[in-house]
């Protein structure tokens, strides 16, 4: 995929993300894309969805799934700002998808580069192709400026 | 706790878990207690739901937090027949569960003593007491049936 092409699908995680701050919620924002088409929007809405694990890969596969009748997102790709969790990784093998891209790296909470590094572990049924550092800056930016406004 | 107290929980979950194998799903089942009141009811339904994320605990943590209108689920505990994966278990460590009481081990996907043991990670948020072994057989028994039916 040319590096314009991903930038583009980025930015469109971004600006849910940007969505999400807005709405006072931590700002991480993902997309799910089949065949060069978005089926599935997710802005993380933990707060405002009553809802612990409507982080914004969920949120995104949830909308993905339900609009393609199963639970399986077999050759959906997920770009998401930033390094998911433990909860999203282990939502992403379920759901079969087949490439994760992501942002900014999150050393503190993330579960693919960093903590229990999920696709690593032997129990794990499902590992998808995995890229990330895609518009890296901007995803993380948006983290600091949210964080540094609130202390 | 009592330990007839305990199975009377447990035994709400192994209903749940006896309703998902009755509509084809694999056999868990999930119940949310905070002051002695059951406030979420889960039972496995990735199929039937078109959903990647219905494990029996994201659905009755779901229910329970959408019941007190906020995404932590503080005093809350959840009983599962089965040890919970690594999405169930990043999204109990997300919801602040209290205490997790389940079933029936799985060397195969389970997450707590099994593969990333993810509440011994360093960088996990959120550690609930952890009571397992209860209704062992009876979790254990479900599974092995839904599972040689469909051999």
């Amino acid at each position: 995929m040319p590096i314009e092409q991903a930038r583009r699908y980025m930015e469109a995680a971004l600006d849910l993300a940007r969505q999400a701050a807005a709405a006072g919620e931590v700002p991480v924002g993902a997309i799910v894309v089949k065949d060069g088409e978005i089926i599935g929007h997710g802005g993380n809405r933990p707060i405002a969805g009553h809802d612990p694990t409507a982080h914004a890969e969920i949120v995104a596969m949830r909308e993905a799934a339900a609009k393609l009748d199963t639970d399986r997102l077999i050759g959906c790709d997920l770009w998401v700002t930033l390094e998911p969790c433990a909860m999203c990784a282990g939502a992403i093998a379920h759901a079969r998808i087949a490439r994760l891209y992501y942002g900014a790296s999150d050393p503190k909470g993330g579960a693919i580069e960093h903590g229990p590094r999920l696709f690593e572990q032997p129990t794990v049924h499902h590992r998808p192709e995995v890229y990330s550092g895609i518009c890296e800056d901007a995803a993380a930016d948006l983290l600091k400026k949210f964080f540094s406004a609130r202390r």
